[in-house]
């Protein structure tokens, strides 16, 4: 669905529409992330810097942790003229409000995720890491230097967006941006805690029932982690309490495949396989109607107990993943 | 105990004592870590690229996860001339049978920590994150462009030594350092899932029976997680298997100050405070007859039972942490 109507733009042409408008409100994709929270406040202080008008408007609710990130932002009111999406592959991921409102005039997309479906008038795509280290060459050539409130922001997209550096989509330029930003001044250690060690009390919690609940198969190369509807309740989490909570049984020694079952409300199970080099989760994923990639993958396994879904489960990864049984069984 | 006799050096006087000589044996420090082993192996394939023979000691076993570094060390026997100890801060850190053999006979010492008590007839001391940085400059200056094999083994010191840049330790160098490094085509997320994701059984056993037995205190602002001999027991856990636990009850929303009770075999408690930038660790640590710093700080509470030690432990909390119980109780 790529629209031809879309001018595909340099980091020099962004910035110059950027400051050839007055008044710009940035929009940030749906249950909004660091990147595209990081990238919109970065790009929204910059503006302000250069006597642009800017406001960040999201569609959902700004989880408190990302608090600090706002304080990037003032709140002069202004009628937003034009309008750029941050971090947003398509624009369906606005959110149905923001969709319904800004949906058919977006003026201008930055984005970092190559599925991008061109829907905004001008486009700037790079295949970065994060939006964020496309948004710090954008603010660079608009001649702003970032100070202490744009490298925080623009270091949490690029933290949060490489798990700390620790995913493989991290690359030496994603390094050298870090330097950069840091040689400002910021409070990294601040942000990365807030980011990647602070848990709720639910999250614990639950992970804790989850845990207990989680069984080994075929020699351990195989973890099934349970999470039901009556975890969910009795350690009272809500949704962004589950972020995160799927990789843990493959990060147990010795496991090829992690799974993990989560109970729908409506009934049956949402599968998730995570897989090391041994295996291939998208191989498992494809046996019971899902998909995705070699790394991670899923499926949905409607109106089954935890039983049937547990057994439906292994025979596809026996299927699949050859070698899971040992060899002397 | 600095020893005067003790020549400080610098990266290029280094480099030129090293190639000066043909012979080198390279000490880690005991329970090896991912600093002294990168900093060694990267070291030895240094020296043995520019015709040098070299070998790394350790004192202990090197644990599992690390085998990908040994395959920098070719095999070749040879009478070791020279001793190079590396992030070793005191001579009783390299464990009591490379001390008995070399500790008084160490020709060259490179390390980070300003603790470290000039025990070597040479050494390079800088207050970098992490022991491989140096020995990154040193390998430059020894004119030797890394490999892939040297790469990883130094990538492996700096993203261990700083919590994979999440630590405050981490700096603009470092990451610099570690974009160098990455552009030799490394496998720094194969590193980054060996060094942090990947956990034991016996360790995530432990880790729920911990969490199980964790109580909240002080409204939720102090966290109290028991690690019982009884569990260690149970999950069938090793040393190496108790990593980063100490930190988990500092990791849960709302808490001010974490502490691990871990029971010891001669009876009593070894007590491990962690706090935020609400409470000071040490001054708690303190009222008990302990010490530390800020943000990580400890002491030991002999013959006491758990239910004592608690009691202990919560009341120097409420003595040493200004408005830990809610002013409206």
């Amino acid at each position: 669905m790529a629209n031809e109507l879309c001018v595909d733009m340099t980091v020099e042409s962004t910035a110059a529409l950027l400051l050839a408008e007055h008044d710009w409100l940035i929009l940030t994709h749906q249950y909004p992330d660091g990147d595209t929270l990081g990238s919109a406040f970065a790009l929204c202080r910059a503006l302000q810097l250069t006597g642009r008008s800017a406001r960040v408007v999201c569609n959902d609710e700004i989880p408190e942790k990302y608090e600090y990130l706002t304080t990037a932002s003032t709140e002069d009111p202004f009628i937003p003229t034009h309008i750029c999406a941050v971090d947003v592959a398509d624009v369906k991921l606005l959110g149905a409000e923001l969709e319904e409102t800004y949906g058919d005039r977006i003026d201008l997309c930055i984005d970092h995720h190559i599925s991008n479906t061109h829907y905004a008038r001008h486009l700037l795509l790079k295949d970065y890491s994060a939006t964020a280290m496309i948004v710090l060459e954008v603010v660079r050539a608009m001649g702003v230097q970032p100070d202490k409130l744009i490298a925080e922001a623009l270091y949490t997209g690029i933290s949060t967006d490489t798990g700390c550096f620790k995913y493989s989509n991290t690359t030496a330029l994603t390094h050298r941006m870090a330097a950069e930003l840091m040689e400002v001044g910021i409070r990294s250690d601040m942000i990365n805690r807030q980011m990647f060690d602070i848990k709720s009390r639910a999250r614990i919690e639950l992970e804790r029932m989850a845990l207990a609940d989680m069984r080994f198969y075929c020699d351990g190369r195989v973890a099934i982690m349970p999470v039901t509807l009556d975890m969910i309740d009795k350690a009272n989490a809500r949704e962004n309490d589950m972020e995160g909570l799927s990789p843990l049984p493959r990060q147990i020694e010795g496991v090829w495949i992690g799974v993990m079952l989560r109970e729908k409300a409506t009934g049956g199970y949402k599968v998730s396989f995570r897989s090391g080099n041994h295996a291939n989760a998208s191989a498992v994923a494809l046996q019971l109607g899902g998909g995705g990639h070699i790394a991670a993958a899923g499926c949905t396994l409607d109106t089954v107990s935890l039983d049937e879904a547990t057994t439906q489960v292994l025979t596809a990864i026996r299927r699949a993943v050859p070698g899971v049984e040992s060899v002397d069984r």
